[in-house]
């Protein structure tokens, strides 16, 4: 297996557990999103090792290798001798730049997201072609592609009549940042991709991942990043982050923009489930992958429950929505096909967030240290 | 008015119309067409004129001046001080890499059509919104953005109902090949700019361009190019440039792929139509800019037939289709948007071959020299 992005939040989680479930795990990453949440002026709350030292304490607590690279995937080169080297059953590809903030900073964060991306992605597709044609593409895309559409979402494609004929066609997408629209280009080329050259491909459009632990990662040495800046986290992260300094929890505009959400580990567990199940030879499929529906105030809310019980002295307040988004809209995106495949869902986000905030709380002051990263840039609208 | 893409083979019959039309015109290009002909060992059947001498000559015979300008769309201060310094009404962004074969030779070329393209249009979009927000952009796309669906084609929206809810969506597109991506990906940028910035924008679904003349190129001074090669010249082109060398005409497959032609004055009336008739702040509107349907079969029919009534001494053949295309397929796409306008085509495919080859025939010696550039390599399935 080749893990693109082994450096990141969930390309780290991901790696450990395929190594330990027996696979030969090799790694790639260029360490950018160290340098990108250092450019913004912010850190992971959770304390993170370097990659040699993470892969060291987990060969000694778990006695399993990872091979790691560091490589760009923007370098054809780079990519096309790895994979040609390995010849891996599958890539798993998480190495792109995941903000939607840091994408819209400017015309220089657009061009780096949408060259970074799209190129990385191509030529991860070229040097499959080229070398290891059987090789299962798992490419994560976002449940973002989407948009917020006044329909039921499919997973990547449906039947549809118009004007009295039909066809199955791609559900359009109406992605809401230059970093979403950038995972659309990928899901546009990767279908091609497999259309001409008969690669096979699972485009998982993810959720959002929350969560600090895996069954794994049972010591702080092996900790995945956790960031809660206004640039790289996530709503619920700054949520968990905001509450454990007593700032008050600031949900964006009403609150009732609703998204699909998913733990760290059942992430994991789905992209298992891909990989020991993979598509036929010119393949092209898409998994929606989330388990829960919540509105962000449905997640302050939360957040506050969880911090009072912890006892936090947990406030909501709401500020001005700093990005370009539908804030009432219908949302009822299908998630079948992994449930298929056998996807059980292990945590809620209620049994997630108190580990979360627990592992927090032993972080305080690193948070503290970078309270002001939290407050939003309006990006969008400047 | 700003035309990206000035030395194109539209772009310089473009900038002409403007200019004669009273428009204060200024071009730029970075001149990567010749250089890209150059580089698969081909050139234009027609002899065309440096930038400087075609100015001259422009100006000599109508007493207009067109201000040129050589440089890059993808350096974003280059783009930026055009705009900020000219506050044009409108930018005709002509300025892409414009062949699906070119797109398709190895990973470089795809690459490089990606970055151009993706990043030429995004520098564009951004200088607008920083410098010059009620700038109308006309973007050229194509109409193989849509591929071939068992659909009628609307003009780049539809509404649609399912699973009993309904709403207005994008089109969904299925290119065919990484050039064609490359325009899919542009219009959700542009409709995704024109969204957050308030930005105004035509989108245009152009179908194949064919002809040597407009009402101004009146002296081979002021051709514009005529490519046959296998790599930037059409179906049209090269079973023109083959007639007039005693050469079969090689339709791929069985020549029942249907597309939309118009005829480059045609094109050029469209392309005024759109700026002198611009959408609203905020607007992206989509037109499909074609007049007539033919099969590819129907094409070389119809060269043979002029090319004969000219003494040429055609005939048709045909060869395996080079690309992953559907040889047979349904095409119904709507044009209705540019003709509620004032769009009335003014000459048929018909109309245009016996001028071109009349042309063609002229410069026999310059497609003899390059006859070996004409037959097709399998860049889809290699």
């Amino acid at each position: 297996m080749l893990i693109a992005g082994a450096d990141g939040y969930l390309g780290w989680a991901l790696s450990m557990a395929l190594a330990s479930r027996g696979y030969e795990v090799v790694g790639i990453d260029n360490l950018s999103r160290r340098r990108n949440v250092e450019e913004i002026g912010s850190w992971s709350a959770l304390p993170i090792k370097t990659m040699l030292q993470r892969l060291s304490a987990f060969r000694n607590l778990y006695g399993k290798s990872i091979t790691f690279v560091e490589g760009d995937l923007t370098n054809y080169v780079t990519v096309r001798d790895l994979i040609a080297s390995y010849k891996p059953t599958a890539i798993v590809h998480l190495g792109e730049q995941p903000s939607a903030p840091y994408s819209m900073i400017d015309v220089n964060h657009c061009v780096y997201t949408h060259t970074n991306n799209v190129v990385g992605t191509l030529n991860i597709l070229y040097a499959m072609h080229e070398t290891s044609p059987d090789t299962h593409l798992v490419k994560l895309g976002t449940m973002g592609e989407y948009g917020t559409p006044n329909l039921d979402i499919p997973e990547g494609f449906f039947e549809i009549e118009y004007k009295g004929r039909k066809d199955r066609l791609p559900f359009p997408r109406m992605a809401g940042s230059w970093y979403h629209w950038t995972k659309v280009h990928d899901s546009g080329n990767i279908m091609f991709a497999c259309k001409i050259w008969k690669l096979k491909s699972t485009d998982v459009m993810q959720g959002v991942v929350y969560g600090t632990r895996t069954d794994l990662i049972t010591s702080p040495e092996l900790f995945t990043r956790f960031d809660f800046d206004e640039v790289f986290g996530t709503a619920i992260n700054r949520f968990c982050a905001q509450a454990v300094i007593d700032y008050p929890l600031l949900p964006y505009g009403k609150g009732h923009q609703k998204r699909g959400f998913i733990a760290l580990r059942d992430s994991i567990q789905c992209l298992t489930i891909a990989l020991e199940n993979p598509p036929e030879k010119s393949e092209y499929r898409v998994f929606n992958q989330f388990d829960e529906v919540y509105s962000v105030g449905d997640l302050a809310e939360r957040v506050e429950r969880h911090g009072r019980e912890l006892g936090l002295s947990v406030k909501v307040d709401h500020i001005d929505d700093p990005r370009v988004e539908a804030e009432e809209h219908y949302y009822h995106p299908d998630s079948a096909n992994l449930r298929k495949l056998g996807f059980k869902p292990t945590h809620t986000l209620d049994d997630e967030l108190e580990i979360m905030l627990k592992d927090l709380m032993a972080h305080k002051e690193r948070i503290q240290a970078k309270r002001e990263r939290i407050m939003p840039k309006p990006y969008w609208k400047r």
